[in-house]
């Protein structure tokens, strides 16, 4: 075992007490909600890290699964050699790593909306006996946020050290510090924005509209037809896979090359490029291991994720109330939520004092840097939980 | 009427009178071409300038078509204020314009594969009676030329003073160029490449993918079925668009905006942005005026299309036969065609002595800049095909 894996762990499971109010007014009732930790609580109950993930991760952030899934949650370059059932950010969380497990407890949730075990539009809705499918409600940032609070209030938890993450999980960090100034220390938004740009609005929609179109997906209401909109799921991952990737990353992977002996087929309906048949790999696997419409929800909550619309526009309004410390990385090869975004928030921190540091690393991954490039994240997150600036 | 128009058009066919051989091997028979021509043959018949079109033109290029068709051919930023039934390179074809047609006899056809008027998937394969669908041959874009060299046979005229088209359509100059050195003077290649990058391969899959997974496709055999796969060539029409725009041209056009009077409607299903009803718009108006087998011909016609990839990789080797004049212009924000492709290429005829001249236009609008920057293309085109540098 790696000196610096947590080792074996198990998902868990709670259910929150009392139902869970969304902004659009509509409530959640018996909310379940997945989660693993990692280290031990102090006795002053102030050294816990919520890491929060993306639109295609879960509960399981390190370590190994003690029941891995048949499919990776990995993926992408950072698939290939990988132990079975490792977590998604497993290089980043353990002993003497960037969340360090011997000072911290980290906590990570699947988040509201899920499809990995905490409540989301597959699961069954206690007031039919049957999964929500089209009747699970749409969903926010903020939703998501306070399934959180109300899940760690279960736990006795009241301060937060740190709320971490990248991309969709560096919104809910961000949200996190807004809602809840007085609860978060610190908060650590890795690829993220405070509002998704029009480009990526419309790689979303593209991707949304993908499953929405697929026969299969039947108005949402799939679940136990023997049908699922596997098809256009899979346009949607190959969408999305795209965006995380930078053009320089593609090149240097793929080329042109040709999968047969540089010599064409002459076929519409076969892969004739590596890339192409690359993209059906990651479509393949990815639709065997996630929900249609917990993509379609978590999509939409992240295009509608916006900290500055309430505030008429002004991000710095929006951020006024924020107590925690912020650190933000942002990779020089992100297109999709690129450093423009990350220094956009550090200004507005700025601006009325606030403690922000921000970081570009010079990366060629594209967006899924967050993922990858965890050695040169590690000494910034490390120093910056210790206190000192990096 | 617009002094600088040709005026009302009409698109006429021409029958070629021998098969067609392919690259595949394969044949075609009782070939159609769709074509309209602008000005006066010369006495000495050397003033013909070919025009090829992009993956979703066609033959009617400039001026007004005498049966304007339901939905424009102009679609995107450029459509917003253009007559119904206006060319789709109208700014730069007429008296006076970039290719003058007081000077110039220029033809403009609808491509091998297509499905405005040329024989492409959806017309009747004359041994079946019935339309091609599945059973027609995948093409490359040295086929599209061979077909416009048979074409211009019938029409008697042997040389040419200029090829010249955008993305697709540079593609074809090019290989004009390669195929027929002695029969051509002077290549204008626009917005486009020797070989699209492994993204452009990426983005091409996908739509094709969206296309060939929706269940109306049924295998390619849609036609007099009563249904098409509209669903998924609306999902690639939407990917094709945002590939050809830039990030900061939608941020200008749309921005953040919401549809309703800045407010949530928690939905999935309709669109919430702007954004999004636009690329509603542009799937809805692209399927009704376009076959998704010739989508997905042409798509896969330009991801083959690499004049190195037979010279050991060297495109240097593959230009050194060349003899025309090459004018090569791309446009700063065209992520998908960028700048750096026509730069190889310009190094490359350099490499060995070539007159080559290259352009680079700063301009916000991605790829679709070859259809929008008309008024600073037409200088350039002008001073070139009077034979000074530019």
């Amino acid at each position: 075992m790696d000196p610096g894996s947590v080792g074996t762990v198990e998902t868990r499971y709670l259910d929150l007490p009392t139902p869970l109010r969304l902004d659009s007014g509509r409530e959640l009732r018996q909310v379940r909600v997945a989660y693993e930790t990692y280290g031990t609580l102090s006795p002053a109950r102030d050294n816990v890290i919520l890491v929060c993930h993306a639109l295609s991760g879960d509960a399981h952030a390190a370590g190994i699964a003690a029941t891995p899934p048949a499919e990776s949650t990995r993926d992408g370059f950072g698939a290939a050699a990988d132990p079975k059932g490792i977590g998604w950010w497993d290089g980043m969380i353990g002993p003497g790593k960037a969340f360090d497990t011997d000072r911290f407890l980290v906590v990570s949730t699947n988040l509201l909306g899920g499809c990995r075990g905490t409540t989301g539009p597959s699961s069954v809705d206690p007031a039919t006996g049957r999964p929500y499918g089209s009747d699970f409600p749409v969903l926010t940032v903020a939703d998501m946020v306070r399934c959180e609070r109300a899940f760690l209030d279960v736990l006795g938890i009241e301060r937060l050290a740190a709320v971490a993450g990248g991309s969709l999980g560096g919104m809910q960090a961000l949200q996190w510090a807004v809602l809840f100034p007085d609860q978060v220390d610190a908060i650590v938004v890795i690829a993220s924005t405070h509002a998704l740009q029009p480009q990526g609005l419309a790689w979303n929609a593209i991707a949304r509209e993908a499953i929405m179109r697929d026969p299969a997906w039947q108005g949402g209401d799939y679940y136990g037809t023997g049908r699922a909109p596997d098809a256009g799921m899979g346009v949607a991952r190959m969408v999305g896979h795209i965006t995380y990737l930078s053009a320089p990353s593609l090149d240097d992977r793929f080329g042109r090359r040709l999968r047969f002996a540089d010599d064409l087929r002459y076929t519409l309906a076969e892969p004739e490029f590596e890339i192409e048949s690359y993209l059906h790999h990651q479509a393949g696997s990815f639709v065997r291991r996630f929900d249609a419409n917990t993509y379609l929800h978590l999509s939409r909550a992240l295009t509608y994720f916006d900290l500055a619309r309430e505030h008429g526009g002004s991000l710095a309004s929006a951020l006024a109330g924020v107590r925690a410390r912020t650190l933000l990385i942002s990779f020089s090869s992100d297109w999709l939520y690129p450093p423009a975004a990350s220094a956009r928030i550090e200004r507005a921190l700025a601006e009325t004092g606030k403690p922000v540091e921000n970081h570009l690393i010079e990366a060629p991954y594209g967006h899924d840097c967050f993922l990858l490039e965890e050695a040169r994240q590690t000494p910034l997150v490390r120093r910056f939980l210790n206190g000192s600036r990096a």
